[in-house]
């Protein structure tokens, strides 16, 4: 049963290289989302840490032969996909958590991007702990 | 450009009655992953907190005239449905973080559980935090 999603937005970045992953990211870049949802975002506000969901639309398609993957700078073993946060994997969804710098209508500049420039949003939400 | 992805498999859980949050959930319940993905699941392992990305499946089909929500307990004002973590929203993922207490194969069992039986599961990460 197939599930079936359309992007919300997009990322907007300049950086050529980025980072392995959001943690350890302090590139600076922005989500922007379709104007359709501009009331959505209300409360998305500067300071607050968000979780973004995105599609990683560059990898290839997956094969039951990548079940199991070496991290990159992990060194050792292989482990299981779903233990890694490799962007091949069975349904290519990403997720960074990054701070928002500032909100203009529907753009929002935020640091910590480990995404790629265009890569689509799914979804935002907020970062919420215990 | 639509994004289409296929549960890997789907959450079982004997309880009715669910928390309105992961992060106040002792609730314990199993994703029970396909067996395809059996050597997916490597690395996933007792006492691990994973990401547990899944499908909004009962929620009804979003409306422009929910973008701003109240959310339930909060109090106070409506917020953009991007500042919470409503099940009703534009790309219907749901995101809990869960502690693993045991792996059978593909069968986890997992404390923190605020999804209903049924659920499908689109995905499960690690939970990294620097």
């Amino acid at each position: 049963m197939s599930v079936v999603f359309e992007p919300v937005g997009y990322v907007r970045t300049e950086a050529t290289t980025l980072p392995r992953h959001w943690s350890v990211s302090d590139v600076e870049g922005e989500l922007v989302v379709d104007d359709a949802y501009a009331t959505g975002l209300e409360g998305i506000e500067p300071g607050k840490r968000i979780v973004v969901l995105f599609h990683f639309n560059e990898s290839s398609p997956f094969s039951l032969t990548s079940l199991r993957q070496r991290p990159p700078h992990a060194g050792g073993d292989k482990k299981g996909v779903f233990a890694t946060c490799s962007p091949h994997r069975p349904n290519g969804i990403g997720l960074s958590v990054v701070t928002v710098l500032e909100r203009t209508g529907t753009v929002i500049r935020v640091k910590g991007i480990d995404m790629r420039n265009n890569t689509p949003i799914l979804d935002i939400k907020p970062d919420v702990r215990p």
